[in-house]
């Protein structure tokens, strides 16, 4: 669908998401019911497409070069409630209810972001709610 | 300074981001008061470092090819409480305290994410607390 005349990126409701020079995009995942940040993640065009069909989260693994549902392993599906996209329509936001145990880490903890920077020694870090659900 | 033998990047208190081939790592950036996600941004080495620094939030504009006081022009300064990263620390999260009026986004709005994939209608976007704070 094309933007209307005129209309900028920024005021446009058309979804015309824009992928890097990679076909990646960012999409930062959130629980929907706690706001709690889960991950980042990235997806190409199909992933985004899946996601979108399926209504589970479907990802890019730039580790393994390969599309992934999240959770086919893991059991950790995500039900995706809501895509949200940024201003530049650059970056995505999924507000996501997590199925499974809630581990969405592959470390078995809740969230990836479980380390913070530690402000009495630069270069080291503490460990914060990091309590694993599942040990893998 | 290096990581003890057999430490995993998952499990290691030593801070080690993972800057794409690009020289970039994503941060997305948190109110730390409320949670909200008010953007993604991408930091370079030299971001990070004067984040840590100064303590205000600096990150590298992509579509400008600069590096970047956040609230340079605008006034809205990002103090920043709090930098997590990930399991894999290839992304980065900041828990901020937004300064100036609390507009985040440049379209004047409190976050960039301010518009939704539209249910109803496949490809077109519906607007969420898309109140300006600021007109611009």
């Amino acid at each position: 669908m094309s933007r209307p005349d005129g209309e900028t990126v920024e005021e446009t409701t058309v979804f015309e998401p824009r992928f890097g020079p990679d076909g990646l995009i960012a999409a930062i995942v959130a629980d929907a019911a706690t706001a709690e940040i889960l991950m980042l993640a990235w997806m190409n065009r199909d992933a985004l497409a899946l996601t979108l069909e399926t209504g589970d989260a479907h990802f890019w693994s730039r580790s393994r070069q390969k599309l992934w549902r999240k959770g086919e392993s893991s059991g950790e599906v995500f039900a995706v409630l809501e895509v949200l996209t940024d201003c530049d329509q650059d970056a995505l936001m999924l507000r996501v209810e997590p199925r499974g145990v809630g581990a969405a880490c592959h470390t078995g903890r809740r969230s990836c972001f479980y380390r913070a920077l530690d402000p009495a020694s630069p270069g080291m870090l503490v460990f914060r709610n990091a309590r694993r659900l599942i040990e893998r």
